[in-house]
Order: C-alpha cells, then sequence, then structure tokens
C-alpha cells in the first residue's frame, strides 16, 4: 500500500539490547509506537529516570562487561557486541599493563560502590576512562549512582540510534 | 582499678539491632571504642552516608516491618521489639479500616520504589505516617532512596542512644 507508513517493531530484548533493565523493556514495549526517535528517547529517558527504581538501574549496569575487557558472548550476544564496539577506540590504543591498571581500579570500584564502573565508552580512550574512574572513585555512593545511571542514559541512547538505524534499513529495504 | 574509665563494648549484633546493614555494623566495630555517644553518631552518619553503599541501605531498608505490621520476631527478636517500641504511638490510636489502608499503600510504594516505607516513627500516629507516605510517594526513586536512607539514619541515632543508655546502666550496675 503506496504512502502507508510501516510501523516500526521493537521487541523486549531488542529494548534490553539498549538498556539491560527488564522494567525499562517491558515499558518501551508499552510505549510504542513512536513517532520518531527523539520521541522515543524522551520516553526512554522519563522511564529511566522517573518510573523504574534502583533495582532497575543496578540490573541494567550488571549487564554490561567491565570496562577494558572483552565483553563475555555468552548472555545477550547482541549486547555483547555494541558493548565491543563502543569500546573500538580504546582498545586500539591501549597497553597491557595500563588494561591491569584499569581492571584493579575496576575492582576497588566495585568494592565501594556496589556496582562496575559505567561510562559512555564511545570515542573515548581507555586513559580518559581511567582518569575518570580515578575523579568518579571519590564521589559518595549516592552521587555515584545517579551518575552511572546518566552515564548508561547515554549508553541507551546511542544504541537507540543505532537500532532506528538498522530497523528503518530493513523496512525500506523490505519496502524496495 | 578505682578510676578507670571502663570501655563499653558493643559488638556487631548490637549494632544491626541499631541499623540492620553489615557493613555499617562492621564499620562501626572497627571504628570502635567511642568517647561518647556523640562521637558514635558522628562517626555513624559518616559511615552510612560517605562509606556504606546502595546495597547496604537496601539490606538495612529490608530488616524493618512494614509500618502498620506488627513485627516478626522471627529473625531479629531485638530488633522487632525496637521496631514495636517505636510505633506504640500509631498502635494505640489506628482504627483496622486506617491498618488496611495503610497496607494498600506500602505495596503500591514498595512496587515502585523497590523497597518498604521507611519512617521514623517514634512519636507519629499511623495518620501522620500515612500522610508522608502519600507525599512521599510522588518522588522520583533516586531522591526518594536518599529520604528513606536519611530516615533510616534517625532511626539508627535513636537506638543507639537507646543502646549506649541500656549499656552505660549495665556498666555502672557491675561497678557498684
Amino acid at each position: 500500500m503506496i504512502g502507508e507508513k510501516r510501523e516500526m517493531e521493537i521487541g523486549e530484548d531488542e529494548w534490553k539490547v539498549c538498556c539491560g533493565s527488564s522494567d525499562f523493556a517491558k515499558l518501551m514495549v508499552d510505549s510504542a509506537p513512536f513517532e520518531s526517535l527523539e520521541a522515543a528517547i524522551y520516553t526512554a529517558r522519563d522511564i529511566w529516570f522517573n518510573l523504574v527504581n534502583v533495582t532497575a538501574w543496578l540490573e541494567a549496569f550488571s549487564a554490561h562487561p567491565q570496562i577494558g575487557d572483552t565483553p563475555s558472548s555468552s548472555i545477550n550476544s547482541d549486547f555483547a557486541r555494541r558493548s565491543k564496539a563502543e569500546q573500538s577506540t580504546a582498545f586500539a590504543s591501549t597497553s597491557s599493563s595500563a588494561l591491569k591498571e584499569l581492571a584493579d581500579w575496576n575492582v576497588r570500584y566495585k568494592k565501594k560502590f556496589g556496582f562496575i564502573f559505567i561510562i559512555c565508552a564511545s570515542g573515548k580512550t581507555h586513559a580518559e576512562m581511567l582518569a575518570a574512574l580515578k575523579e568518579r572513585y571519590e564521589n559518595r555512593p549516592i552521587v555515584e549512582l545517579e551518575i552511572a545511571a546518566t552515564e548508561q542514559m547515554k549508553i541507551t541512547e546511542l544504541r537507540m540510534a543505532k537500532l532506528f538505524s538498522d530497523k528503518a534499513r530493513v523496512v525500506s529495504e523490505a519496502d524496495s
């Protein structure tokens, strides 16, 4: 049917690749369809910051590999692929001793805050991420929790943009 | 030995009656002895707000009975006794229909925030606590988490005062 707008269908599993919280994924499915990526991001921010609770935040954080680790593909291979792609700048320029230092600080961070260090890695080197980790390590736990959630939202938005562009391509290929 | 100051010994279990977080209790034991109740409260606040993390906060919250429930004495009977004593004003003046409304709101609160409603109950009626619950229900989850932690600290301080005065009596009886 020419001129009819094809609706983009996004399942719970696809939302969980954007953000590893089950509550977030369910609420995004409930809120669909979206007019545009921007509308979806607007809703996603409201869900993430105002509706889901701390348990959902911790679930989302725990879905990530530690910065500097090669993601295990055993649990959620799409999620792991996204993590690896986002750290490609970093892996291109890091020595093994720097990775060791990053691993040590990851352990300290997790011991203090109870969750792994979350940072939007796109375009950052491991040295930049380590500097951010050391600075954020000084924060009070409740302050750091909110910063981690804000970084998670940046990651979610990048992944949503990728998801929407992949979907648009599939839809347009199906149309042609 | 006349004139020697007897030291008040407080074990991990006794700290857990004040605040149900294991990390908090361990760090209080590590920080002992304290010159006075005021010094202990100063340290306790630093540990609670700056050192232990969100997992410790959630552990402490989950040690409480829901407001309006009679505490179960099965897990930690000293803790349960303190909870019951703190709600004595409330239980003296509440109808069963009011308790039902409070129970319903407790369920809504926990569903939204992922932990039970924490409020320093001393001297408050159930109606006052229900009004506070309804008001706090509107908060963003991260905001409410910090308010709950602040209420937990008020409870902890009252219980520490009780613990110190009980201990002082025991020490002075042993001296006489």
